[in-house]
C-alpha cells in the first residue's frame, strides 16, 4: 500500500487515487473525484492528453508507464477499453505484489471479475460499470457531472473485502452516482439487451442506409431526427465495442437471436394486411415506452 | 375560391388558409405562417384544443365541422394522420364544388397522391412532407420554428399547376424549411429505409427489453442514454404509425427484410470469432456514421 491509509479502514478522503486511462469516463471520473481524495494520479499513454491533464490540474501527475503510475497508489481505478483492464489486471501482481485496492469502469463484468477473481490475497477488487457516457470521447469532453444521477453498477468478486466495498461506495457517493450490485453475470446479460443490442441494431441500420446512400450526400435530406437517434450509437468507438463483443459474445448472440425472431414475427404481422392485430401491437409499443419512461424517471430521481 | 386571390397569380400573403388538423405539426405550420398570410382558419374536431388556438391566437377562427372551415379557403392544408387526410381528399369535390389550392403534410405519399390524382380539374395539388416532428404530440407543443433548416419534400400530382406549386414554396419559405422536389413513390422508399424502419426496429427493440423487465422498475436502472435513443421512436402514435404502415407497406416489408437479412449476416460474424473481420465491420460503421452525420449537417447547413 501507499501507506497513506491503513488496510483495514481506508478512507476515500485519505487515499492516493490513480486513474489508469484519461479518456471521457476516466477524465470525467478525475474531475468529480478531484476534492475528495488525498491526491490523484493518472496513466494515460497519449502525451497529449497527460499534458492537457496537468495543466488543467484535473491530476497532480500523470506518467506513460503503468509500473511508476500505480507505485504509489493505494486505489487504483481501472478506466480504459475491456481488452487493456484485462491486460493490465495480468500485470497487476508483477507490478504491486504489496496489492492495492482496486476498481474498473469497463463496459463488460464477467470477464473482468473473473480475472479479479485471480489475483493473489493482497488485492482487494470490485468490478464496476457506471451506465452513463457520450457519443464524444477524449478528456477534452470529459465533465464532472457526468455521473451524476447515473446508475454505477458494482459487481462482487471473490476478491471483494469489506474495505474495497466502502472505498467503491464511497466514489460513488462523491461523484453522485446511484449504487446499484450485481453479480456479473446478470449485469452482463442486461447490458447485452439494454445496451450492446442497441449497438448492434444501429449499426445495421446505418449500413443498410449508407449502403443505399452511396456517396450521394443529398440523399439523407430525406432523415430526421427519428434516424438521428436510432442510429445514433453507430457512432461508438470501434476498438471499445470489439472488447465488448469479445467479453460478451453469449449474451449478446442470445439477444440477436431474440431480435432476430421478432423482427421475422414483425415481418409476417405486416405481410398479414390484418389491422386490428397489427394496431394492437402499436399500442401495445406505445404503452410499453410509457412506462419505460415512467421507470427510467423514477429510477433516476432516487438520487434527485 | 374564396375571393381574395385570383386563381392564375395567387400570392400567400393575400391568401385565405385553412389548416385541417392543429396537432404539433398543423399548430407548429399556423404559429409560422401566423403573419405571412391575409387569413388562418382552423378545423380540428377537438373542442379544448380549438379553444387553446383561438385564445392564444394562433387562428383566427376554429371550427369542428369540415364543410364550414373550408368553405372560404383558398389554400387548404391537410395536417391529420395519413388515413384522415385520405378520406378528406374523397369529400373535397362535394365541399368545394369550385375546387381550392390543396397541400398536405402527411407522412407517405404515394397514396395521398393518388388520391389528389383523381381530384376534378378545379383544384390544384400538391402533396408535402416536412421531415420533423418531436416525440410530443399535440398542439400544447407547437413551435414556429419546428420547420426551421427542415427538409420539406414536395410530390407533384398531375393537379399540381405552377400556382399550386409557388404556393407551396412559398409556404416553405416563410416558415424556413427547405424544398426538395421527389416523385411519391421515390419518397415513400426512403422513408421506408430512414423513418419506418427505424421505427419499426426501435419498437422491436422496446418489446423485448420491456417482456424481460415485466413488473420490475428496477431493471430499467442499467439501461442508459443508448437504450433511450435507440428506442425513442417506439413512443410514436400508434394510429399515426398504422396509417403509415398500411400506406406503405410494400417499401416497408423490403426495408425490414433487407434489415432481417442484414441481421442474420450480423450474427454469423460475432458467431464466427474472427477478430478481423468483426474490427473490419466495426470499423465501417463507425466511418460510415461520421460520413452521414458530414453529410446530413451539410444539407442542414443550406438553409442557415
Amino acid at each position: 500500500m501507499g501507506g497513506m491509509i491503513s488496510r483495514d479502514a481506508p478512507e476515500l478522503k485519505d487515499a492516493q487515487v490513480t486513474i489508469v486511462g484519461l479518456g471521457l469516463m476516466g477524465g470525467s471520473l478525475a474531475l468529480a473525484l478531484q476534492s475528495h481524495v488525498a491526491a490523484l494520479a493518472a496513466v494515460e499513454p497519449d502525451p497529449q492528453t497527460r499534458r492537457l491533464a496537468l495543466e488543467r490540474g484535473i491530476v497532480q501527475t500523470a506518467s506513460a508507464a503503468l509500473a511508476e503510475g500505480l507505485r504509489e497508489a493505494d486505489l487504483v481505478i481501472l478506466a480504459t477499453p475491456v481488452g487493456a483492464i484485462l491486460n493490465i489486471i495480468q500485470e497487476l501482481p508483477r507490478l504491486r505484489a504489496d496489492g492495492c485496492y482496486l476498481l474498473d469502469v469497463g463496459s463488460t463484468k464477467a470477464a473482468i471479475c473473473a480475472a479479479m477473481d485471480r489475483l493473489p490475497k493482497p488485492f482487494a477488487a470490485v468490478g464496476g460499470h457506471p451506465m452513463c457516457g457520450k457519443e464524444t470521447a477524449g478528456l477534452a469532453f470529459a465533465d464532472a457531472s457526468l455521473y451524476q444521477r447515473q446508475t454505477f453498477v458494482l459487481c462482487p468478486t471473490t476478491r471483494t473485502t469489506e474495505s474495497i466495498w466502502r472505498l467503491a461506495q464511497a466514489v460513488i457517493e462523491k461523484i453522485g452516482a446511484l449504487s446499484l450490485s450485481l453479480p456479473p453475470e446478470v449485469h452482463d446479460q442486461r447490458v447485452a439487451l439494454l445496451s450492446h443490442l442497441p449497438y448492434l441494431v444501429a449499426a445495421n441500420l446505418m449500413r443498410l442506409a449508407a449502403a443505399k446512400a452511396g456517396d450521394d450526400a443529398q440523399y439523407w435530406a430525406v432523415s430526421a431526427a427519428g434516424f438521428r437517434d436510432t442510429s445514433r450509437l453507430a457512432g461508438s468507438d470501434a476498438a471499445m465495442m470489439l472488447d465488448i463483443i469479445e467479453t460478451n459474445r453469449d449474451a449478446i448472440l442470445h439477444e440477436l437471436r431474440r431480435f432476430a425472431a421478432q423482427t421475422g414475427e414483425l415481418i409476417r404481422l405486416v405481410e398479414s394486411d390484418d389491422s386490428t392485430r397489427l394496431q394492437a401491437w402499436l399500442r401495445a409499443t406505445q404503452e410499453e415506452h410509457v412506462r419505460y419512461r415512467r421507470a427510467r424517471d423514477a429510477v433516476r430521481e432516487r438520487g434527485a
